[in-house]
């Protein structure tokens, strides 16, 4: 392309759609898995899309990477151990070796070829690939949670893709559980959760299968997010045992940087709009 | 149109698209001023745009009326008289006089066309249109706002389209000054402010514009907004005088139902993501 031209993705579920303006097709690659192309866009970076979908852009994708990782590390008390399940962009993986106190971040993605792609197009969300304490997986999701030692692990993140194709089985009951078992009794799973507006009927299924797998609270932090269906989405958290503590004065005290996510935005997305709260409590 | 299909509106200032599937045109109408186009979707209820741009959908109008206008009445101690400049829709003025403190609400729209395309498919956002304390006119709100009386107005709320266009002149210090001389000495102007993420730089400019003309204080309440460019969205407080005191107490003792606005909501709005704080205070 010499023009720039303007690309869409429709949303079928929720009848809206969301679209870039692009220069250039940079790269196409058929995984086993999955169709992910990258596209050169005027005003947000370059582009991932995968199957379609458009999954990140360089512009704004630090209010997903941060609130993927930052609530529910300041949330547990004291985490060591992480796995990302998905993520294979390598984000969240970025944000949540920021905290000094991770010994180990296991990042398990069934598809080899995003972090490949995220390496040429994304070099900054990989910077830290080469962490000694990172640990990348190309490999299923749900058996790496099934075989994970039991009460091994302080949070669990899956940061996947929409509950179709090869995400489909991360969003039941079966690999909550094997996510309960893996946890330490203190430990917290968090998952991307879909768009607050339109798909709220998603979240409180996904929090239904969480809680018949034995997680025992949950909450729900919006968050803007254009690059997905509406522009606003969501991450859940979800505890093994008691209630969440979060700790603020840690978070207020963090000495990396942020761009979105803070004590006060993580505070501020502890509340639900009266819309969404009363979805969740049906 | 029989068969659903995609419509899109390419936001070139910030290179990114919003679109809908629709089923068919309503309506259109070409006024002194503006196109505007009415379509039936096929999730979004009716929509309204307005020189191709997307202007409201039943299904999510209610984030941006609620939060143009609740913030404002319920950060001023005793709004008695309000004037919304543009705001045709209606919606915000329904919103206004959902406050029973209210005595006297003033919608100034420059195109009457727009009115009655919401009369005949928002008849929802209407219902107060018929209120006693509602007066509709359709005139120039920037010849209103040089005219009002001095100190007579609690709150006036710029409820207009982007900043071309009709609405061109609602964003500079000349009309900014007819509001401060038309505020009692504890009034609130609130405006539309566009999109936290990528107008960072109009934000900035406006709140400028609303010193110069004398305002003190100023508060910039991010939000999403799933039809306006990257979903998330934002409206601007300023104050004539002094600082600003949230009603929290009131907010929380609220008679009538909102869906999205809540004095929580309200107090997590005012708390500025780290970059939109660091761009605003350059």
């Amino acid at each position: 392309m010499t023009e720039p031209t303007w690309m869409y993705e429709n949303f079928e579920p929720a009848g809206s759609a969301i679209g870039y303006r692009v220069t250039r097709k940079l790269d196409e690659v058929q995984s086993p898995f999955q169709k992910i192309e990258i596209y050169e866009s005027t005003d947000w970076g370059n582009l991932m899309l995968i199957d379609g979908a458009m999954m990140l852009t360089a512009r704004d994708n630090f209010l997903y990477h941060e609130m993927m990782s930052h609530p529910a590390l300041f949330t547990h008390a004291d985490p060591k151990r992480v796995v990302i399940i998905g993520g294979g962009d390598c984000g969240t993986l970025r944000e949540v070796l920021r905290h000094p106190g991770v010994e180990n971040a296991v990042q398990c993605d069934i598809d080899e070829q995003v972090t490949r792609m995220a390496e040429k197009y994304f070099p900054e969300l990989c910077e830290s690939n080469d962490d000694p304490r990172a640990q990348l997986l190309f490999d299923d999701g749900i058996a790496y949670m099934a075989n994970c030692a039991p009460g091994s692990v302080d949070i669990v993140i899956v940061d996947s893709t929409d509950p179709v194709g090869p995400a489909e089985g991360l969003f039941n009951k079966a690999f909550y559980e094997s996510c309960f078992r893996a946890l330490k009794d203190d430990g917290i799973l968090v998952q991307q959760s879909e768009s607050p507006l339109v798909l709220l009927d998603l979240i409180r299924e996904m929090r239904g299968e969480m809680g018949k797998a034995g997680f025992t609270a949950f909450k729900t932090l919006p968050f803007p997010q254009p690059c997905y269906p509406t522009g606003w989405w969501s991450c859940t958290l979800a505890k093994k045992s008691g209630d969440f503590h979060f700790r603020k004065v840690d978070a207020r005290a963090k000495k990396f940087e942020t761009l979105y996510y803070s004590a006060d935005t993580h505070h501020a997305a502890l509340t639900l709009p009266p819309f969404v709260a009363a979805a969740l409590e049906k």
